[in-house]
């Protein structure tokens, strides 16, 4: 059994306002192409397909599309489970018809403990739960966590195990000893829940989801495959990709995806950003986190920025802004109007709009008429 | 070819508050009873399937429960399509699945042009469409309205009659001469838009959805099942059903739904909705709109008419309030905050919550100090 293991698609997720729709459609179009070069038996999407549980139509006929792609148009059996970000209920609408093409989308806990065979393995494909879920599926008052109930998770899918058969586990959780990044939701707050490896020795490979870099974690056959995309600044050193696992004999091979438009950080002084030949050499159309060298105060410094820079992130400096004595005869050389329309710029990386000129405008009069 | 038609389930609608999930199901599976003991070769359900574009999760998950019911469990061929109150985009979500078990739900214009073949019958599912998607299909800017497009349509359709075939049309949208209730949404204001049924002329029948009158229309061949449940007040007259529908030799016989708490109206005196000899003959647990008689003054009267009727929707005065003189001194006797709660519950047929009743206070004793 061969077959690529994928999660968090987050379809829908916006980066700092912008909308990733083109973005996720390229990475979904990589990875259904590199299902079928590597003639995969399977492709298992490990939860959050969706990035909220109340998903847009644009969200929704986005997926439609992708799941219909994969299963009847590539006829390729999909595996999938929903995550913390998808609503169970609404992502399994149609489910139950699913089946009949070799797709399976579990929603449940229970639906976890009945295994798919295909080929050579069972798959068992555990959907994101609640402690409580377990409890009432265990009758066990005592199972407060995620990590509480796995051993008996485990133990109840180890009776349907055969023999003769591998066996994986699809799954949506945070695993101990994994490091996060800025733009997963913690399963819960302060990691209590966190699922011990240990917990999870007895499949030949568990795929999971969750954590959005496939680095999160360091064992052999237990992985995150990470999202397709970056999905925060702090990712911008993350290779995303699948991964392509062959249960027998054991492999797993990395394929990374290579974006449409990158996420990246650049830490520059506003003269070197504005020169042709340095941004001459940078990727001008990637998603950017500038952060300038200079500490003087730059008119006008995001519009300028953008002209050359179209979608910028965010914008910080790396050594402050200098507002001390020496700047101040600058300072006063500025019109009050001026002034405040740095200052937002500075504050909140936007331009003032007309209307808010205008709200501005009436504000400094009202304040100056007061002071008279 | 035998069918049932139904429509305007409206799974999630709520009735002056109250929530319809159990009169719902039970309705629902009065339908599928009536398939089944009528050996019916498919269920016909033309739109408005949701009540909302954003149905909650409840809703979600019920629909998927009885579609699933009908098409997987008790295998009945299901010919459906998206009325004004559904998201087309969330609805057809699972629909390329559908097929293989003879579950056809259109959404979208462009599909109702390649007709359903069960037995001797095709069948021509049309969605609920704005006069934009006929514009855009035909490439003809000069279709405004749905009347308009409608004979381009049917004419599209004609194109795919087999001769041998009958011949069913399923579409969701205000004909022309049938009359609306409280509880219908207009397609469009004015009423431009219904369809002329000599338009319709070419079918051996058409199953509507949108009003929720079976009475609406009177034609022989072409019908609206009406929703499954009274929806509003204006209803409580009606008889709900679904129709019984053979194609040859042409046969249409209305199979009445027998509620689980019928909407009802009442008009009486206090004396006698409360006496015992009265309201022993009353279906006290449906859901009531009361018609007072009395004209006086009734101290907590909806406290106290609950106390007999549970499910009381409106509570309205066959002959108005008295208010004039005569009635001064008896309200003289009250304290403000009597009179108050009394007109609050006149109002609105609802008690002042402790809440409330805290802000009403809060609020007389701050007039009472301005007067002073």
């Amino acid at each position: 059994m061969r077959f690529l293991h994928t999660a968090d698609w987050h379809i829908g997720k916006k980066l700092h306002g912008y909308e990733l729709w083109t973005e996720q459609e390229d990475a979904f179009q990589q990875i259904l192409t590199l299902a079928q070069q590597k003639k995969v038996d399977a492709v298992v999407l490990a939860g959050d397909i969706y990035d909220r549980a109340l998903p847009s139509e644009q969200a929704v006929a986005t997926v439609n599309q992708m799941l219909q792609q994969i299963n009847l148009t590539a006829q390729l059996p999909l595996l999938a489970i929903s995550g913390n970000h998808d609503s169970a209920t609404r992502l399994e609408t149609g489910s139950p018809w699913f089946t009949a093409t070799n797709f399976y989308l579990n929603t449940k806990l229970e639906q976890a403990f009945t295994p798919i065979e295909l080929a050579d393995t069972q798959f068992f494909l555990l959907p994101y739960f609640e402690p409580f879920a377990a409890r009432q599926y265990f009758g066990d008052d005592k199972l407060r966590t995620i990590a509480q109930a796995m051993p008996k998770i485990v133990a109840a899918m180890q009776e349907k195990f055969k023999a003769d058969k591998k066996h994986v586990l699809v799954a949506h959780f945070f695993a101990a000893g994994s490091q996060q990044s800025d733009s997963e939701t913690k399963v819960t707050v302060g990691g209590l829940d966190a699922v011990p490896t240990d917990a999870l020795a007895a499949f030949d490979y568990v795929a999971l989801g969750h954590l959005h870099n496939e680095t999160a974690l360091h064992a052999e056959r237990i992985k995150y495959s990470g999202s397709p995309l970056k999905f925060s600044v702090s990712e911008a050193q993350q290779q995303k990709g699948v991964w392509l696992i062959d249960t027998d004999p054991f492999q797993a091979e990395f394929l990374p995806l290579k974006p449409l438009r990158d996420v990246a950080e650049v830490t520059a002084s506003f003269a070197q950003l504005t020169d042709p030949a340095y941004y001459g050499q940078l990727e001008r159309d990637d998603y950017l986190a500038i952060n300038l060298t200079d500490t003087k105060v730059i008119p006008n410094v995001m519009q300028e920025l953008r002209k050359i820079y179209p979608y910028i992130l965010s914008l910080s400096r790396e050594n402050g802004r200098e507002v001390t004595a020496t700047s101040t005869p600058q300072i006063r050389t500025l019109s009050p109007m001026a002034l405040l329309a740095d200052f937002f710029q500075e504050t909140t990386t936007q331009s003032l709009t007309t209307k808010q000129e205008k709200l501005a405008a009436a504000a400094l009069k009202a304040a100056q008429k007061d002071g008279e």
